[in-house]
């Protein structure tokens, strides 16, 4: 078992660039910057629930580092350390390597340190600690948006929802899309080059995990306001060309999860700088609504003016 | 589902005191003092391998956050913060009230928030993340011992080894020690005020987990030294009069597991500190042989003067 073990552990021992000491002794060491707060978060994923035994390991070590990263650059800060906890049934030497290339490709990829860890025997489950760093008091949280604040979303959100059903459902999606809806379901880009640009503009923040409607409703939960959605102003047009199926473009980009996307709030007079942001990251940002008054709850704005309540899990009408 | 693992979260949601943030956002919000490192481990608790079903979940909750705080103890650092991820395969309201109880009280008694988390479902896994601080380049480490340092080991190791074959093979105990025993085997109690009182005075450190000896080949191998136990010094007296066996209480004192006692080597001219410290601690700190160079192994001094070489496990004689 501890040969075996140690082999695992072998996978995982690569340089360290923000770390004192990674491991080899009974806890490792970081020096967080002066003047900052350390910004952490833990998920927990287990097969059967969040990935199944057929996942390419591939794509898991990716998606399962570059979730917990998003999660640091939804507060705004800049991710630095990792620690992977492990339990595997057997010490498959294959997927160990292939789960643990995926993993620093990622890390890497996000300047991330894998800087502590664990590995046992036991049903397949993955813990990953993210560990960040934040100028002290600028973290972007939920409870910051409102009345008045624009909305924006990052990206395109709903590739993933769509790539999804596509393998799921066999829903069908054309040619140029579906290589790039198949890239944000398995292999998710976590936005920390906007997310710390974001300090100082946005009012509030979070990535886009469980559908836009539903994260939203975190923030005005946390905020205590309302929201309206302007439905002309959705990036719905890629997803609409994929699927070439209107209502399930909206639902994707809605109600879909696993982008990854940065939702946010800012007052009215940052749209200049979230412009020239959007600019000089070459990311498009979009302003699809504004914050209200908590009275009036969750509302879509449509084309046409009507304004239809909306349930935090999408709409009745295409999920019923 | 959701609802459910939410009245689980509500289990774990007591004030913190070093947390500026804890839960409610992507991520929790920490301040780690200036001129201090973060020491950060991961440790993963599973079902069946660390523990059992039938597992008391008071002591459970404890002895899992407990051997976290002994690492960050074991570096020379104070605990500060907690992170716990949670698989379970139902949310039975009973045992997450009695596990919350038992982290809980750990958590007071150490001066730790639990400070982040996540929840799923699936089979048993408990993921700990513990983080403390310590001052910048003042952490013990396991490399630090010197051929001429003296070897020390805190209160009493062997009890958790006494208390487990007293459960699992009948082995009898006499009642005044018994319960001390089955203390030491499920509420081990964290050195926290010895390991960083050791800052400046000790040249290595851990925590005895798997076993004096065991631990003290990982010394050995990251100092390059060897070591030499004297016999006569060994802290046995308790351990022979709970088991009436002296064999069986020098197994225990030497490759017993689980009592998170903390071994670690002083030059020899702090002896009069350490004794001084031990006093105003008021725990036993036992100086039980001393370090040598490397090509000396690691030897058992014996009363009469003879030395036996020692594997790392233990005696042949007595595990054979």
């Amino acid at each position: 078992m501890a040969s075996e073990f140690d082999l695992i552990r072998r996978h995982f021992s690569r340089p360290t660039r923000h770390t004192d000491l990674a491991g080899g002794d009974d806890a490792a060491l970081w020096r967080v910057a002066p003047g900052h707060q350390l910004v952490v978060s833990v998920d927990m994923l287990v097969e059967g629930r969040h990935f199944f035994a057929d996942t390419d390991a591939r794509d898991l070590g990716w998606k399962s580092l570059a979730v917990n990263v998003s999660d640091i650059a939804a507060m705004g800060a800049a991710p630095r350390w990792a620690l992977l906890a492990l339990a595997l049934p057997e010490a498959d030497e294959a997927w160990l390597a292939a789960f643990a290339d995926g993993f620093y490709a990622c890390a890497e990829a996000f300047d991330v340190d894998l800087a502590g860890g664990d590995t046992t025997r036991g049903p397949r489950n993955l813990s990953i600690t993210i560990c960040g760093e934040v100028p002290t008091g600028t973290a972007i949280r939920r409870d910051g948006a409102r009345a008045g604040d624009d909305l924006w979303v990052s990206g395109q959100p709903g590739r993933a929802a769509l790539a999804l059903w596509h393998l799921r459902d066999h829903l069908p999606l054309a040619a140029p899309h579906r290589d790039a809806c198949l890239a944000a379901l398995h292999r998710p880009q976590p936005r920390t080059d906007l997310g710390p640009a974001l300090r100082g503009i946005a009012s509030a923040m979070l990535d886009v995990s469980d559908g836009l409607l539903g994260d939203l409703g975190h923030i005005l939960d946390a905020s205590g306001v309302g929201a309206e959605i302007d439905a002309a102003r959705l990036p719905e047009a890629l997803l609409v060309d994929a699927c070439a199926d209107a209502a399930r473009a909206r639902l994707a980009c809605l109600s879909g999860g696993d982008d990854y996307e940065l939702l946010f709030t800012a007052p009215a007079e940052r749209r200049a700088d979230i412009d020239a942001l959007s600019q000089r990251l070459a990311l498009p940002l979009h302003r699809i609504g504004h914050i209200t008054p908590p009275t009036q709850g969750l509302r879509l704005r449509e084309a046409d003016g009507t304004a239809v309540p909306l349930t935090r899990n999408g709409f009745d009408h295409f999920t019923g």
